[in-house]
This record gives C-alpha cells, structure tokens and sequence, in this order.
C-alpha cells in the first residue's frame, strides 16, 4: 500500500468513519461492496470515497468494487489500530473514568497503561482494572502514600507512554504539558480548552470541545427553517 | 447585523472558538484587539478572522479593531446561546451524567429540562436537580411507578422540548428516532453511531464520534516524522 505523506486533514478526519461502517459490513457478513453502494450507505459520494482511498493507492478493482474484509484491514493499518500506543489518563473525574470505561481503546490503537488524578477521593480507586495514581509527584514525595503512589515522572520514564488523555482543565493542562512532552508524551487527546500544537514543536493533538460542539448545535438549530422561537425563552436572555 | 443565510460549514464550527477566546479576553479585561493581535492568540491568520465575520456583515472598524464586548455579544446572538432551548438527555449513564454535569448548557444555548434512562437502577436518581424518569412510556404505564415515571410522549407534548442530548447506543437510537422527531425534537447533540439527518428529514445534529476522534489521534502519532514504533506494540497485531 502506498502511502501518500501529504493527505489532507479533512481525508484524515473521514478514514474513522471509513473503518467503522467496514466494520459494520463485515459484523453484517458482506465480502464485497461497490463503490457506489458503500457511497449510499455512508451518505457522501462514490467519486469522494474513490479520492479518498486514492490518497493511500486505491484499494478497489474496476467491476468488483471493495473486498471489504482487505479494505478494513488496510485502513485500520493506515490509522495504526494494529499497532497500540501506550496511553496514560490525566484526570480520573467523571469524564475521563467515562472514557475510560466507555471508548474501547484497545480497538483503537491504545493501550491504557497508567491514570493518573490529584483527588485523594479518586488516588487510590480502580478503573478498568487500574488503580488511578497520585499525578502530583510532589505530594507523593511528601505524604504518606508513598506506596500506592508512583510519581508520574517516574511512571513515565519507566513505562513509556506516547499518548495522554487530557481530562483536567486548561490551567491545570498548560501547567503540566512541558512535563507531560519532557517526559515523551507527543500525542494528546484533548478535552481540555489548553492548545497543545499551538503552544510546544513536536507534538501532535485532537481537541474535542464538548462545549463548542454543543453551541454549534445551538446554531444550527436556531438557523433551521421554520424554527420557532418559543416565548418562554425570551425571558433567559 | 446582516447575516448571510449560506454559511459554510467550517465557518460554523469556527464560531464557538471565536467566543470562546473573546470571553476569556473580556475575563481578563481587554475591551478591544486587532484582528492581527486575536489571529496570533487564535493561530488563525488575521484574513481567516476577517473573512469568517464578514460572513455576518463583519464587525471591526479600520485602525480600530474589534470591540471584544460587542464581538462577544454578537457572536453569543449568532451562536444562539443568549435563546435557551430546551433540551432532554436520553440515556443517563456514565457519558450523559459527565455530559449535564460538565458541561455548562445554559451558557451554551440549552436548558435541559428532562432526562431519561431505561434502567432501573438510574430511574429515580438526581441529575443536575432533574429526577431521572423513565424512557419507556409502555413500561411506565404497566409498572407500579406512575408516580415517579411521567411517559416521554406526554412529557415532550406538555414541555416541548425541541432538543435532544443522545447518550444511547446506535441501535435504540435508530428505534427511539422516528418517535422523537415525531413528538417534536429537532436537533440531536448525538454521541451514538447512528446517522439521524441521514434517516430522517427536517432535522440537524452535531455528531460526537468519540471512537473515530481517538482513531485520528492514533493516524496522526502514527504518521510523526521519527515516531518509533515500540517493539512491544508487535505483540499485540
């Protein structure tokens, strides 16, 4: 498979989506689709999908269309999902204890290995078969858990990981991302507002903006035709 | 302000950035900027700034700049987040409790109003001062709890809400749609897999793939120039 280096972010963005309707097919029992009914089930078009998969080679055959068992494999080689990064989560509250629990990373091309919160609440209790650690090396040092914490330096150096889940706000985020990089972490999952790419070299992210994604709703909503503003909420604003 | 009824779809999901960033400029006291000054804060260019506004009629003043309370103000009422519509949360497990409870909805352009569940062990529990009432209306009209289990239909036609918060999976999303649209939901802040502006008409959705987003993290550390691929990743292929 030929690989161009130079595709696009929008492709890029599109090849998840790619995989999971494959998955679905193969899950469903299809050895074969064409390009044209692939387009119809994902709702874009043939000719998109074709450009698409050309950017990494071209994977179908004229008159035969996709084998949709290789074509699933070949993009989850492509987004790396054979290959599993090593992750730590950063803040172990509600949201990242969801992700943890909820986002198969595994399937997804990570491995959790490390979860990390400052919440003596939190320190100390499992998820997902881990027991979330003290992330303030300091405080390890100097109180009395010595053993049920491992300073994250220390973690990091010894275990490796490249990955970070962002889960902590974007003050507690920016005091700790040159760590996080010094310590060999490049890549970010970022529900935090801190902009990791904009502020280090050398590092990659994807930011989810849960609150910017829902006032995009809001737009949209409040854009559709015929929507009616109600009257009650004229009093809100 | 004029508004431009074709807006692109980048443009769109610009926009809750562009508030974001004022707000925390007006939080620190900066009354006006330059579109050269919020580019470099944004890592945009000051052209991209210009170009996006312009879309609504554009709001700077040459040699001025942009007054930050005004842009604020201006892009909240765009974004709709100053008319408050109200929102039910389907599926109050892990993802929709994070999502109520972290994310600040009446500052977002939502007031959520109900939330349900199937469950019994989450039906009846607290979230966010909202009791946790029953999803399904035939259970709720055969069960033994009427007092605490208002049916979803008679809730939606009484207090019409005209949002919907998905945290169900794909497949009692697909079951649970037609029946939303038809009691009045028209926009979806969808954390399941299923497509609903593909399978129905007359609504919109702001889809969060949370699984396909941490799968673009694992293309992009894939593809950094020098990433090393760990031995021990060979292991788990």
């Amino acid at each position: 498979m030929k690989q161009d280096r130079h595709v696009s972010p929008s492709v890029i963005n599109r090849l998840p989506r790619y995989y999971r309707f494959l998955r679905d097919l193969l899950g469903r029992g299809v050895t074969r689709i064409s390009s044209k009914e692939l387009a119809e089930l994902m709702n874009v078009t043939a000719s998109q999908i074709r450009q698409d998969l050309n950017c990494f080679g071209g994977f179908g055959q004229q008159g035969y269309g996709y084998n949709v068992e290789l074509l699933h494999k070949e993009i989850g080689s492509i987004l790396g999902v054979d290959r599993l990064t090593p992750a730590v989560l950063i803040g172990a509250g509600n949201l990242g204890k969801t992700l943890a629990n909820q986002v198969n990373l595994s399937t997804r091309g990570f491995r959790l290995i490390g979860a990390f919160d400052k919440s003596p609440a939190i320190i100390g209790t499992d998820l997902v078969g881990l027991t979330v650690q003290n992330i303030d090396s300091l405080e390890a040092f100097c109180t009395a858990r010595p053993t049920r914490s491992v300073p994250m330096e220390a973690f990091c150096r010894r275990y490796n990981p490249k990955a970070a889940i962002i889960c902590i706000p974007k003050e507690a985020a920016a005091a700790m991302a040159g760590d996080l990089i010094s310590w060999g972490i490049v890549g970010f999952w970022n529900f935090s507002s801190y902009d990791f790419t904009q502020n280090h070299q050398g590092v990659t992210a994807v930011n989810v903006h849960l609150g910017d994604s829902v006032m995009t709703l809001s737009y949209l909503i409040k854009h559709m035709d015929g929507f009616q503003e109600e009257a009650e909420t004229e009093d809100d604003a």
